[in-house]
């Protein structure tokens, strides 16, 4: 019943640079919490191939399952795909799947060097599908190269999830309270994590025009766990004297 | 001229879960890139006190500033604190101004165990002020700890910024071409990039209702070299009969 885990590597200078505001994270911790391959950790890299396959090497012994989003396009600054192939210590080549695809979705000459980039892909990955977009994605060992465009990526993932075999989807229960404040629940809240051992019990305040408090929310593979740790944090808000809300706060 | 690096720990289960969108990473990017400490990694890790006290001293050994935010309330799960001391192998201890000041704030019997955490940090470390809460964050060696609370940490970093000595600020410079495909300008945009090695130039397609396109960023410490390789972009894109928009994209 354990669960695998999950690392994601964001790839690309312009989320490093503030540029770009990153959508991918909170899309996959979702969906991969969904199936049971919680995320443990998250990397943003630069475009530099020695970082990229220092760190790739370093993760994918560390995680079941690594993923990866950017890089992949036909730019010069594109430049995952070969350093996952440096990575594995195999040839970059020519897929033939993906070149025949492409092949056949170009006119004749617009299949060109930088879009044959592409195409090109380390020896033996398998290929990730999207709805969008020509270019696929690749799964090569344990490492799940996919596009940085959200939407894309996206598409990727929807398409690899069903293959990957994940472990018991991890629960979340929560309850909020407006006026509560961390620093008078906290003491009580140590006892509940204490005797839920296997969860996750975490305090988050919030702060919104109709009303600022804190949201308290147990996270773990046993639906039961969660659901008693978090009938005694309702408990406990309600001997402060304040109104607990199950679920999520009012937006 | 060489600007120091910077990287950034985001502490916390609730981005690795999904629950919270990641506001920091963007801001502290952009800001960093300004005062020239441009943010060469990223790392989001869970509320494990193993995991922090090796990342915190992976990092500092790497780069020339470490930020950290989240991990630094009064709840059990905010561990940053005793994490840093750890691996800094000082005690964490009461600090005698961060407890004056949060002894003088509560009424009688308010600052209680939970909240005395808040006060508890590495010998050695001196306060990071903020403007919203009365607990401040810290600074010990090259390690910046801060709150995860965007407009705490917000105000922390404000106050930090001025403190810390950076290098030249990243210059950015950027044309976008409505109707261009990455594929087509990938080949003329790497000579580019060949001509400017100081430069990181980025190419980053767009999608939006009112036209898709590519936006092309050149960054780098020397402003003249940005805008040279902008110029010679924006040539590149009128030779292949588009109409080049220099700066940003409208939205």
């Amino acid at each position: 019943m354990t669960n695998p885990t999950a690392c994601l590597l964001v790839i690309g200078n312009e989320v490093l640079s503030g540029r770009t505001q990153d959508l991918n994270i909170k899309f996959l911790a979702t969906r991969l919490g969904e199936i049971g391959i919680p995320l443990r950790e998250v990397r943003i890299i630069p475009d530099v191939a020695e970082t990229i396959v220092g760190v790739v090497n370093e993760v994918r012994a560390r995680f079941d399952h690594v993923f990866t989003t950017g890089g992949i396009g036909p730019t010069h600054d594109d430049i995952t795909s070969e350093c996952v192939a440096q990575a594995f210590g195999v040839p970059w080549e020519p897929h033939p799947e993906a070149w025949a695809r492409m092949d056949r979705h170009y006119k004749p000459g617009e299949f060109n060097a930088a879009r044959q980039r592409m195409a090109t892909m380390p020896r033996g990955a398998s290929l990730i599908d999207n709805a969008i977009s020509i270019a696929p994605g690749f799964t090569i060992g344990n490492v799940h190269v996919m596009a940085g465009v959200p939407r894309i990526m996206q598409s990727m993932f929807d398409w690899l999830a069903p293959h990957l075999a994940g472990g018991p989807p991890i629960a979340s229960r929560s309850v909020h309270a407006i006026g509560l404040l961390e620093g008078r629940i906290a003491e009580g809240l140590k006892a509940i994590q204490d005797r839920h051992p296997g969860l996750d019990l975490g305090s988050y305040p919030f702060y919104r025009a109709n009303g600022s408090g804190v949201a308290l929310v147990a996270k773990g593979p046993d639906v039961a766990d969660a659901e008693a740790a978090i009938a005694e944090t309702t408990a406990l808000i309600r001997e402060m004297g304040l109104e607990p809300v199950v679920g999520e706060p009012p937006v």
